[in-house]
């Protein structure tokens, strides 16, 4: 389990799924895992999503520039857009400097 | 759902719950929940876990003094202990300072 160096940005994106489309909200959010990993400066990604239809995704990036340039990639904007006509019936955003990072696996 | 200003200290919690004690844990996670709310500087937490057991905690602070003050509380560091005993096979825990904030609700 990585630990990640001070000043990398990590992108806290918590959203409710609602009830619509399953099957293409999968689809959707494997097709964007795979295209976050080939961004510059990518550098992990952690994801959970509970019974409650709460998820929670943290991706991980080098600097700020990386960060927003994910933000603007052209696909990532239109996988965006169906998100809030379909998938989500809230979500909120953070973007955060990692000041410190630990981990811990049992021996 | 809320946003929050810039300097919030972020404290990111990965972790793999064991197949151990699922009773327990739950009292505890809930008792840790309540436990943050009453300590200065708390401003709010979001968590999810799915199917593989893997879940994500975001808790939200003022700043680096009250997440520090969390971190230093007794009664969470006992609960920190059985958490490495019993509860997870490895976790990850990322400090970081939010540097901007959104939230988006379907109308």
């Amino acid at each position: 389990m990585p630990t990640y160096p001070p000043s990398t940005v990590a992108v806290i994106f918590i959203a409710e799924r609602t009830l619509a489309d399953d099957a293409g909200y999968a689809v959707a959010a494997n097709a964007m895992v795979e295209l976050a990993s080939r961004q510059p400066g990518y550098l992990g990604i952690n994801s959970a999503r509970g019974e409650d239809r709460i998820g929670i995704t943290v991706s991980y990036w080098a600097d700020e520039e990386a960060a927003k340039a994910w933000r603007d990639n052209p696909e990532h904007a239109a996988i965006r857009d169906a998100g809030r006509n379909r998938w989500y019936s809230w979500y909120d955003l953070h973007v955060a400097s990692i000041t410190r990072s630990y981990d811990w696996v049992k021996l």
